[in-house]
Parts: C-alpha cells; structure tokens; sequence
C-alpha cells in the first residue's frame, strides 16, 4: 500500500474506533432496558472522551485527526504534511490528501455507527421513542435556533483545534502534553461538560454526518426521519471553528525560536 | 520457580486483584446497606477501570495479560513469547503456556471472588434479592438473546485488544501508551461506558467464569441459581472477540519498519 | 512583540480559556434545557478542573499562572522571574510585570465571560431565575457570612499554591508532578469536591471578578443583581491564601540541596 | 533540622493535606446547605483520591507514607531506610524512625481535621445530625460487627499497600507507575468504589484516629459521641492488612535480578 493509503486506513479506522464508542455510550445511557441507562451527562462526556482516547491510539499511523475540523485546522495553521514522521509514512498537504483525510473520516464514521446499531440491536428494538434512536447517531440541539446553535458549534471546536495545537507547543508538560492520546480524551471531555449543553457538541462534522446517514440508511425498527433540516448546523460550525482556531494559533500561541 | 511458575503465579495475582476490585464495585453498588449503594453506573466502570489499573500494576512479570481473550488474541496477532523481556523472565508461545496462563487466570478470578464474598459477608447475608447476589459474581443480558447478546460481546472483546494491541504500535504517545497500567484502565472505563449497557461487558472469559464457579461453590446464604444457560456466552463472545481482533489488527495497526 | 507582550498575551489567553471552559460548565448544569442540566457538582468540578487543564496548556509562554493568587504565592515564595525559561520569554518579577499578570488575566477572564454567554445565549434567554444566570459568572456563598466565607476561600487558596509549589519540588513523580496541566487540573478537581462547598471554590480573584464585570456590563435578559456587596471575599481571600502558602511553603516545602 | 526532623515534618504537611481534602469532601457532600450536598459516593471516592494526590506531593521529602499502614507495610516488605534518596534526606529504619513516622501521621492528621472543621465551619453549626457531623472525620460501619468490619479493612488495606510495592516493581510503566503521586491516587479511588461499602474505608489508622480525637476534642457545636466502641477497627484492621501486604509481596512479587 502507498503512503497515502495507509493514512486513509489509519483515518478510517480511527474514526470507526471514535464513532463506536462515542455513539455507544449515548445508546447505553438513551436506550430503554440497558445497565447504563440515565447513567447522566457526565458518563455521556466521559464515554467520549475515552472514545477519542480509544480512536487516536489506533490511528497513531496518520497523526490522528479523525475528526474534517482537525484537518481543515491544521491545514489553516499552516500545516506541509500530514502523517506520523517517526513512522516514515508522510504526505504533503494538498487538495488530494486532505480529501482522502476526509473522505477516510467520514466512511470510517459510518461504519462505527453501523456498528453501534448491532451491539444494542436489541436494544433499538425494544426503545419505543424514535428521537432517542436518532439521538445515538447524531446530535440535535437544545433549543433549535440554527444562528445560535452554529455559534456554540464553532465555539466548542475552536477550543479543541486551539488547545490541540497548544499541545504541539507546551515545551513544560513533556510528553503528556504531546499530540498523545490522554491529552486530547481531557480536553474532549472537558468541551463535552462545558460546551456540550446546547448542541450535544459535534465539533466534528464526520462523527455526526457519517452516523446521520447511517441512520438514514440502516432498517432501524420504528426509527423516524434523520432530521436533514439540522444536519448543516453540526457539519459547517466545526468547519469554521476549526479553520478560526488554526488562524488564530498563529497569532495566540506563539513559537518562540 | 521455573519462568512459567513465575509467570503463572503473576497471571493468578493480577487476575485476583482484578476481580477482587472489580467484582467490589458491583457489590458496593448493588447489595444492600452499603455506602455506595446505588451509585450508579459510571461508578462501577470506573471501578472496573481501576480494577484492571491495580491487576496490571501486580502483574507486571507476566505482562499482565490477565484475561484469556487477550492472551489468545496476542496468539493470533503472532507472539512468539510471553512474560516480560525486561525482567528476563519469558516463556515462549505454546499450547503449555497458553493453558497455564488460562488456568492461572480463571484460578486466580475464583481467588478474587472468594474474597469480594469476605469483604462483603453482612451484605450479602442482609441482601434479599438472589439476583443481585449472582450479580457481583457474573454477567447478564439486560434483554436475554443469546445471540445478539454474543455479537456485543464479541464488539466489546474486540475493541480491548484491538486497542491494547495498538498501545504497543503507538510511537506517538510514549510511555503514556505502552502496555503500562492507566492506558488499558481508561480503555476499559470506556468499553464499559460505551458497550457495556446490554450485557454487563464481561470481555474476559476468567472475569465471568471464575466469579460463577465461586458463586456456585460458596455457601452464600439465599443464593439463587448461578445461571449456567448464559455462562457459555460471556466465555465463548470474548474468545471469539479476541481471536478477531488479533488477526485484524495483523492488517489494520500496520507496523511501518 | 517584547517579552512582556507575549507573556500579557499568554496570561490572556490561558485565562479566557479557563473562564470560557470553566463558567461553561455552571451554564450546562445550572441553565434550563440543557443536556448536562442537574448534571451534579461531581461534573462541576471535573469541568473546572478541565478547564484549568485547557487554560494551562494555551498559556504555555507565560508558566501559566492565569490566576492572580498564583502569581502573588510566587512572589511571596520568592520567585525572581516569570514566563517560560525553557522558551526563551522571561521577564523580572516587579511591581510592573505583576501588574501586567494581573491585567492579563483579568482581561481575559471577562473575554471568557463574555464567549460563554454567547455559547449559551438561548438558555441564558430561557432560564427564568436571575440568580442562576449569575451564578454562571460568580461565586456565592451557600451561607453567607463574610468572615466565614473568607476563611473557606483562604483555605481552598492555600492548598492550590500549596500544592503548585510542591509540583515543582517533587523530584519523584517525574514529569507529571512538573508544572504541567495535569497534575494542577486533579488539584483543583480535588479542591472543588473537598473545599468547593461553602462558597463555589473562587480561588482566583480574575476567575470572580473578570465574570461578575461582564455580567454587570453585557445585556443579558432579565439578569439581576451582580451582588456586588459579596464581590470582594472571592478577591481578598485568594490573595491572602496564596500570600499565605507562598510563605508557608518557604518553611515547609525544603528545598534541599 | 536534621533529616528526621525534615521527615517528620514532611509526613506532618502530606497527612495534614490528605486528611484536610478527605474529610473535606465528606464535609460537602454530608453536610446541609453545601453546595456538593448529596454529591454521591463516587465524588466522595474521587475526593479522597485526589486527597492522596496532594498529600503525596507535598510529602516528597519522606517519601510520602502518610499512613501508619504503609510505613509498616514497608517494614515488613524488608525496607531498611525511609526517606526520599534523590533528595538525600533518608533516616535508617528502627524503632525511632517508624515512631517518629507514625507520630508525625497522627498530629497531621489531627491539624488537617481542625482546618477541614473551620472551612466548613457554618455548615456544621446548621447541620441537625450528630452522626453526619462525626461522618465527616471518622469512618463506621454501615453494619456494625467488628469481626467482619476488620476483615474488610484487613482486605482494604491489603490491596493498597500490596499494590503500592508493586508500583515500585512494575519496570513496563514507567515513570508513570514509580511512587509517583498519580498511581496512588488512582488505587485509592479504586479501594474506595470496591471496597468503601462496608465501613467507608479508613485503609489508615492515622486518618480514622487523628480526625476521630479532632472530633471528640473540637468544641463542635451539637456534637454527639465520638463512637470509641468501633475505634480500634480502622486502626487494628489497616496495621494487620498492611502487614500481610508486606510480608506477602515478598513471595508474590518477586524482584527478578
């Protein structure tokens, strides 16, 4: 397999890892009958947060992005390559490379989801409410005001591409603070407690896109419409938020030579 | 002690700590009277979380594998030895020392149980529901299936050492995602957070057989049944899980030389 | 930009981070309609103790003191110079550069105010009690007795400039007890459940006051009062705790050589 | 001072620090009116980890006993000094050395519940229960029978000093598993959520003792009895776990050279 090929894999599957347990933890805690049920917000954080945990630690081969707003941020921030330079497997940024970036995230997404569905098919079934069905796939807001949700979106990822690029550059904390697995689980949990009230907190357009249309296309028993109207809240605010916060590191966080 | 009686012996230990912790939690919450009763189902995964944490830690000599489905699943992922290198202390992969391993980890998961049994007498003497007394020991379905309850054993045992797998290929993170203790303790907080709800995530045949037999061999007082008809699946769903995910990653966690 | 330019800029931005996360989590619980709402002090104090993490790793130039009460407990330990050796930017402790700390972070914390009411501006326009509004910006005291709430502060300030001092004295945890974000993030987690009771755990004069300044000046619907009267127990008691340690910490915290 | 007089204070300041954030936590979440009133057992667990985080970084110098338990643990375990060697300040162990350790516990123990009594000061003049009110220092059974309530402490303290001296071996971890302030932490919460039902885990006689002669000395107003009945439990119990612990290690963790 050529480099790029690699990366796609690392993506797909880092995402796919990301999704299935980010998903799960809302099917656990949503879903009637199951041991996690009403299990609160704070598991709901805390379950994604380890799920990113779990899906940078096996896409360590691409650099981890397995979220479009990472990779459109640090395209922004002036990124050249994309991949893990220890391992040898690098490519240049291009218009190329960041579609199979993408394009990796968002397949990856929907096979997470997918399998979501197959671990609390059961579960699925016996759930007579379809909103909570869509609620394991996609996020949805509070209070539905299309202006207002789209500003709490881009808030929510500018702070996780801001902070992910200070952990490039926090000489202090050592290796903890590198681009390593833990570091990011934190901030995601800590976005999910602090900024996650009003939308659910996308702040990645695969990880709610991917499970949307896997939600519209699995024969999910008694499962309602997959709320299209909403979808671009949660596709174009992380875009843009991801895009603000690699601008603006360049600026804010400072490399000091 | 020969290296394999070395590495029995770590295997017994951890697999005890493992259970002794992690069976506890599921006590404290579940029976009657206790302090922690009733305090929900993030409590028990992160309790089943730092259970893994202080089983790692003991069994550092044999490399902590303490769990059946890891063991083969690093057998199907090609390990030619087991043990730890660092110490001098490693046996090479055989039918002997994956049956010594096994057995060390089932008897050492009865040990644990025996002593959750102690630590808890007054609770399990004072609780009036059979069920939850078996609940401490072993998994259950929230919806009995066998069949979709083994599918999401198998996605739960396949994402543990999937990622444990990746733990060791991860250049990125350093120390932090070696094969050390807190990694493989979060991971489990979150395959319990985020697969756990259907049944109960045992994703360890040891962690689920062992309890039963010391259920089934206790006096506890008003026991029930140790449900038996279910016991095949918590043992059978994490082999299988395990033996998936150590050939996947052979293609899916790629080592770039 | 001089060295005193980017360490003002750092100090800001570190403590809007740390408002931004940090007030977020009060919105989520404490706003109507929110996903997170009664979400429960435990993930009150996981969310600030985030926030501080995130506020930490963006503040890398500066040491990150993004709290006046650090910086003061600094001097009085007898720190000679602040920012970030390791960088580069370090400027002498004076009358000056305190004050240019202070400044920093307390202009921060109001920006910080300002972007969480935006984030939640919906639920801020919905929530029908003026003193939860308020609450999203400032402390309060459960029982308010000024004296009182005074020592509870002082104490809770102590133990956090205390403790931040020990970090870069403990030659044994390594890396992880530096003066990284980790370690300070499970300091004030564990200030918040044991000492946050009384009266919502400040410990940081911009923390209270850079907030309570934006609630009083932004047009936020059907706000009350800022409780200006209560304004200066969570200013004065942070500074005499960290004054306090500072000292303490001389005698107590050996340094030996 | 001499290095006996540096250690004694060391373990005077960490146990200070660990009883003063312990019977914190159980301040607020017991005591009316605070604001973390009600908070669950699982923040009382992560209090008192957190508690040991602290305490263990402020006791660098003696190497960070802070119990009587594990300074005998580590007799037991063979050790025959005390005291943090990278810094140089280490005392031969005997008689003198354990006393002073262990004196040093008590009387830190004793000063940390005197502060936690003045921070939460007016929550204990307006809480009607007297059994809440001795809560907050010492622990008691939920069923009182001494004979079972010591093998839960010998079995909780087994595993905390057990798994202590397996840090110090674990070679795979890292820093990360040394005696570094974290991993305590971490096993800590661990006991507590496992094994914290029956008698709220003292697991160290200087935590249970110190707060309970604070209680009975301390002009709390409403105060009832200080429960010496059950006192020698949580000091009897934790010496002999911590005892076995050491001896035990000595045959199931074995130092491979």
């Amino acid at each position: 397999m050529d480099n790029l090929g690699v990366l796609f894999l690392s993506e797909l599957v880092g995402t796919a890892m990301l999704v299935l347990l980010g998903c799960g933890v809302v099917a656990n805690v949503a879903l009637a009958k199951n041991k996690g049920f009403g299990g609160g917000f704070l598991m709901v954080t805390i379950g994604w947060g380890l799920a990113v945990f779990a899906g940078v630690i096996v896409a360590y081969a691409s650099g981890a992005h397995i979220n479009p707003a990472v990779t459109l941020g640090l395209v922004a921030n002036g990124a050249t390559e994309f991949g893990n330079a220890a391992l040898g497997v690098t490519v240049p940024v291009s218009a190329v490379s960041v579609l199979a970036y993408i394009g990796a995230q968002l397949i990856g997404a929907i096979i997470g989801a997918v399998v979501v569905w197959l671990a609390y098919k059961q579960h699925f079934d016996q759930e007579p409410e379809p909103a909570n069905k869509l609620g394991v796939f996609s996020t949805g807001p509070a209070i539905r005001s299309y202006g207002w949700n789209l500003v709490t979106e881009i808030i929510g990822t500018f702070v996780l591409v801001f902070v992910v690029i200070g952990f490039g550059r926090n000489g202090d904390a050592g290796g903890l603070a590198s681009l390593g697995a833990l570091p990011v689980a934190l901030l995601v949990i800590g976005i999910g407690a602090s900024l996650g009230g009003p939308t659910g907190y996308a702040i990645n357009p695969a990880r709610d896109l991917g499970p949307r249309i896997a939600h519209f296309i699995l024969p999910i028993q008694g499962k309602g419409g997959s709320d299209w109207s909403y979808s671009w809240v949660p596709v174009v605010g992380p875009i843009i938020g991801g895009l603000l916060a690699g601008w603006s590191a360049l600026l804010l966080l400072p490399i000091i030579t």
